[in-house]
């Protein structure tokens, strides 16, 4: 069974008998069927009963209908309603707009509309580069999916991704004052992905991909960025790719290997695999094996799309062939950006002294992390619940402030580079160890530093306009 | 010169000697070059000098030169710095995007976003329907623009249209607790606008079109209402309408005359012309006549576009010919929504007896409100310096409260004459007066009251879904 966690939290309303023990009972009985009491809430108390509302962390919906049968069991107690609290949380929405103006009194709408707002729009028409200035383009940006890769769950469509890109607005305002919308296509048609994005365009600051399946997600980011003066950044690709960089960069400190000399074999070759070859060698690191369902690709390989001729032909120097394992006897560094169970333990004990494994699928990552703790050196997942973290987080919310307020046009390499750098360096030596290689999402330093280092890459880069 | 106002206010820092007579001599000297002085604040003060800010309503850019200069002429008055205000009120734009729930801890981050928010998108994917109860959805509206037909300003273009869909979106949350997000456009293409439009339509609940030139306007609602299942409302053309029709209502309450009764003459046969044609022959009106600039539209006219034809085909049943001054005498009602300046008070001496005279043009009406007074028993304009301001304000929130509440799936004519006779009924017959036909937008019953009667007239039609 998964662990009870807040992600599958549940609130019982229950009505309880005179007995002062009741509550006792009902609190054992969820503990046996395993669930964890969080709350205990107390909504109406009479001499004859009280109406109680039990907050319970449970695993899932099955052990929902275990505890709910565990605790109207109990002599004396009825279960009134049994709320998900997850889905309580997202009722309405998650995000509102809010007026940045006061719109009181008259004065007050004869400046922010008509009459006043006219000049606004005039002097914009004259420059229009001071729509950076003077509305909300210089700080929004539009998170964008077609619906056809939402987490793990695949292809659902847009409806059914607007709450995951509600969430990740919220997570841009939380932590880097970025407004973000949500833009939800209903298509799955390249040619009109990339239309509409240039079509709703002027309105925002920065453009970031989300959950668009590959190969499409190439085609739509490359086109995006060739026609647009403002940033594309394929979150899946790219965001992750920094992290990865900036996990590496501390796990090598901790084991004291350089990026030239590494080997790295990389199971995963869709969007974020290829964006993670690409930082890796922007940084220096030039022996790469990466594998698919397959095995190992390499340039004889027939049939391979665009995307992985493009691997074939970048990595694997020595023409290497065989399964992944094959390609994991000996090599410094493993990075799964794949799928569940794929390596044992054992695995991992064929890798070079010191190995580094980051096994990032979720929620279950490609090789058990305690078992490949007890042959690499260093371990990270995608997992909260183990150290060393790899999310996206510590790098969106960053890359997209820097880059409004450099004024950027486009997202560069460098600035993904100085983004995975800042990251690594707000780990500093004195906390570096196997098991913190990585900050928390939740560390006020990381945001501030990655937004200062892109924006500096961005000025030196020039990839950016007046502000 | 035009009137000083709140619109075109300035706050100028001033550097004053140590004279405490200084103040004054710059008040004085604002006041005589016809400048308001709302605010003096004091910024710095030192025994040889101070710092001060003065805020100045004015008339306008020359206006501005002109107190400036006389600010400077003020012996030991130095004029540091002069900011627009409105200017200052629109730097960085007038939206947010802020989150509705918390994400201060990782508990909060796991039930908002992964892993928590996969169940919220599978049950969505499950049931479409779930989207209006779970996503932003529910409560969120697209203001759609092309950059057409801007205010009175034309096509400047949709990054210049952003600062006046901000202020409209800024409208919608203060008046009617609606999210609304502005859709700036980058194309003029009909079959553009509508694809982009569907394409982006699973976040919204609404769609509220505007500023869209005619004849376009009318293919883009007509084609998005026939395909979306939303509700999609020209403001433009229905919100125009829907204030018309309330005004018209409580003006023929005042003069004691019957819809059914009066003869109309519309000046302005554009989108918001052909709404009002609708809307008033929907409640009963019979007798009107439309005139463009080249006078009576009938339909012996060669060379009428789609609109106008309808026009011609559904008016003027006496097929009669002439100029808008012909058709004028004798009239009940005239209403404008053209250009500044077409007529003049002596024309509105030639209507019927207790003439209502609804000149809208903006920011010059049609003919001179106070000259028109003389001649009608009833005067509004769009003017809010004048009394019986005709302001969409007072419709568009509350029809898509209404909407948005019924989870209409579109707007009926049935709504809209609910909410027209929801805004007339504000003004009750105590207050009711030739200078109070029509409530303030301020008016906190306008909105509840437009809100209800359309959720009612929808559920009515039922042109709902479950909520």
């Amino acid at each position: 069974m998964a662990v009870p966690s807040a992600s599958h939290s549940i609130t019982m309303r229950l009505r309880l008998g005179a007995d002062p023990r009741a509550i006792g009972r009902v609190t054992t009985a969820v503990g046996e069927a395993e669930g964890v009491v969080n709350a205990i809430d107390i909504v109406e108390s009479r001499s004859d009963h009280v109406i109680v509302d039990l907050t319970v962390n449970t695993a899932g919906a099955d052990h929902v209908d275990r505890i709910t049968k565990a605790v109207a069991a109990v002599p004396d107690a009825d279960v009134h309603k049994v709320s998900d609290r997850t889905f309580l949380l997202h009722l309405g929405g998650k995000l509102e707009v809010q007026s940045r103006v006061p719109l009181k009194t008259r004065d007050d709408l004869s400046k922010a509309y008509t009459p006043g707002v006219a000049r606004v729009s005039l002097a914009i028409a004259e420059n229009p580069e001071d729509a950076r200035r003077l509305t909300i383009k210089r700080n929004t940006v539009a998170v964008v999916t077609d619906g056809s890769a939402v987490l793990g769950l695949g292809n659902i469509g847009p409806a059914a991704a607007l709450p995951v890109m509600e969430g990740k607005a919220a997570l841009f305002k939380r932590f880097a004052n970025v407004d973000a919308w949500p833009v939800c296509l209903d298509t799955q048609d390249t040619d009109e992905i990339v239309r509409t994005v240039q079509l709703i365009a002027p309105v925002y600051g920065g453009v970031n991909l989300e959950d668009i399946a590959a190969p499409r997600c190439f085609e739509v980011e490359r086109r995006l960025r060739e026609t647009l003066d403002i940033p594309v950044f394929h979150d899946d690709q790219h965001g992750t790719a920094i992290v990865v960089l900036a996990a590496l960069t501390n796990a090598l400190r901790v084991v004291g290997k350089r990026m030239e000399d590494v080997s790295v074999v990389l199971a995963g070759a869709g969007a974020a695999g290829v964006a993670i070859i690409k930082i890796l060698q922007a940084e220096g690191v030039t022996d790469i094996i990466a594998c698919d369902r397959r095995g190992i690709i390499h340039a004889g390989l027939e049939g391979l799309d665009d995307s992985k001729r493009w691997v074939a032909d970048h990595t694997n120097r020595a023409r290497r062939t065989g399964s992944l394992r094959d390609a994991l006897v000996g090599a410094d560094v493993f990075i799964g950006v794949s799928g569940p169970d794929i390596l044992d333990p054992s695995d991992i004990a064929t890798m070079a002294s010191d190995a580094i494994v980051f096994a990032l699928a979720n929620p279950v990552p490609e090789v058990d992390p305690a078992g490949a703790r007890e042959h690499a050196a260093v371990v990270a997942t995608g997992r909260s619940d183990e150290p060393n973290q790899i999310n996206n987080v510590l790098a969106f919310p960053g890359v997209f402030r820097g880059a409004l307020d450099a004024g950027a046009r486009q997202i560069t390499e460098e600035m993904e580079v100085a983004a995975a750098r800042a990251i690594a360096s707000v780990v500093d030596d004195e906390e570096l160890s196997a098991n913190y290689i990585i900050p928390s999402v939740f560390n006020p330093d990381v945001v501030p530093a990655v937004a200062e280092a892109v924006r500096e890459a961005a000025e030196a880069s020039q990839a950016t306009r007046e502000v």
